[in-house]
């Protein structure tokens, strides 16, 4: 583990931002994502070419893509893309990269694309292939791979049978999210060691929220068992664990801390990514529930009160 | 690990209530630490003996511990103790059990019990032989252990040589704090592989504060290095993120979910243990911190959202 790159995916601009109650203003957009680029994160998920109806907050993806500024040495920029539909307009955008997003169960997806899992996959066949058939690399979700917030318990064979047939379709990389956030330390080892029987798990990446507290001891567990990719978003950006729907994204500081305090290389510069998450801090409800950023937050609101807690232990 | 018995020291009515700004009224401390027994916690710290001039929020301690309900099947009871004055009164109150507190650095132990380290453990020498003599057990902190607020990085040898010393001197068990929650997996396990040459790991508990969102790696470290006792505040009571002064105490929630989730056993019914935090939840001035608790907060407040966060992944 130690010494080893690990590889963050950024989702904050598209996962966090549409479950943000305010639309953020499109410039604001670009010089956040810039902004995560300077951190040095080389993949960031940009937006989602859903439609405009369904996600306000990401109604704006073409201008978006068309402001980024793009570099040869820069991060690779990914967008989600629901159907056939989203597919043209990110081709049109000239994106590299897509994502497609089902889960392990029909209640969880059909809530959110209204299509049972099987309906979804099969869906996804034609958008793949089209998107394989342009030169774009394509990405795997599978949500609810631990729990469902409609179908409760969910077996590790229901997850793992969907990213099979992701991979078979064509998808480089497969991201398996605990949705709700039950996942524990042992639920991650026992879910990778069957998942190891037909997955290769390098090709697998952990999209872990933080609801209960265990994103990051379930991030360490996945490392052990070879997983090197996880998902974050910058300052827990989608999530507030003070406000009803808390989805408690795992904070990109957090992870980058905890990755770094264990020897892995990130590649991340943890001030620029501070620099970041403060673009949208100040644009947001309320605040960023990431606990590094906190911590810098009220160390950089009175830095002559180092102590950040005296008569404590 | 798994199957292992884990205990946890529960520190929320002391170490959470003397950072929390709003008085407490002395029945709904002994309510919440009533609860918290019923919750199956073994070990509670109930209060500090401290002077009230110093920590007001603890000034009622006598009643306190009066107002308990003692059970031969209960919980055993704890209390800080600062100094000769204090064991008296602990002394009188038949505390079983009491706590000493000191630490790595003399930066922080002299801002918080105005003594340098060494002046600290010279004071302790006859409090520790008093408490003894009386058939006291006596346990020590030892703060400060992986970061500093005024002092910056700490050595592990600076923490180690006083836990050996608070050893010598009688303490049956030695928690190490991580007081400005800086550490990291990394962190701990150089902490303990260094340890181990002088001291006995099965006599030392970890005081981990998630400031920075490490503290359950951290213990899943400490877990794989053969620590078996851990310090927590129910529902991170004495922290809150939000706020300056944030000190960032484990939550027990927290802690207890993920290590059930490891497959250790640690005898504690979560929902039990909600209805602690919940008691105390009503009286402070901020939202209690701990994940846990907020996540099963807002499915409380909502229960027919059972999808906590929809259009999400």
């Amino acid at each position: 583990m130690a010494g080893d790159r690990v590889e963050i995916v950024e989702v904050g601009p598209r996962d966090g931002l549409q479950n943000e109650r305010v639309f953020i203003a499109t410039e604001t957009k670009i010089a956040f994502v810039d902004a995560l680029a300077r951190s040095g994160l080389r993949r960031i998920e940009v937006t989602s070419f859903v439609h405009p109806g369904v996600v306000p907050q990401l109604a704006d993806a073409e201008t978006v893509f068309a402001g980024l500024k793009r570099r040869g040495d820069g991060p690779r920029y990914s967008a989600l893309v629901p159907n056939a539909r989203g597919l043209e307009r990110a081709i049109r955008c000239g994106v590299e990269e897509i994502a497609v997003f089902t889960g392990s169960t029909d209640g969880f997806v059909r809530a959110n694309i209204n299509m049972t899992v099987k309906q979804s996959l099969a869906c996804f066949e034609s958008v793949v292939e089209a998107a394989l058939a342009t030169g774009m690399a394509v990405r795997g979700y599978v949500s609810t791979a631990f729990g469902c917030p409609y179908d409760g318990k969910v077996a590790s064979r229901q997850g793992i049978a969907v990213a099979e047939r992701l991979l078979e379709l064509g998808c480089y990389e497969i991201s398996i999210g605990d949705t709700i956030g039950v996942a524990t330390p042992g639920s991650v080892a026992s879910w990778l060691d069957d998942a190891r029987q037909s997955l290769p798990l390098d090709r697998l990446a952990m999209h872990m929220h933080d609801t209960r507290g265990t994103a990051l001891c379930n991030v360490m567990v996945a490392l052990e068992h070879g997983v090197r990719v996880f998902d974050a978003s910058c300052g827990g950006l989608g999530g507030c664990p003070y406000a009803p729907g808390a989805s408690g994204n795992l904070a990109t500081e957090d992870l980058v801390y905890a990755l770094e305090g264990s020897g892995c290389e990130t590649g991340v510069d943890l001030q620029q990514l501070l620099a970041a998450s403060r673009i949208i801090a100040v644009e947001i409800d309320h605040m960023l529930p990431g606990r590094y950023y906190q911590a810098e937050r009220v160390h950089a609101a009175d830095p002559s009160d180092t102590s950040l807690q005296p008569v404590s232990d």
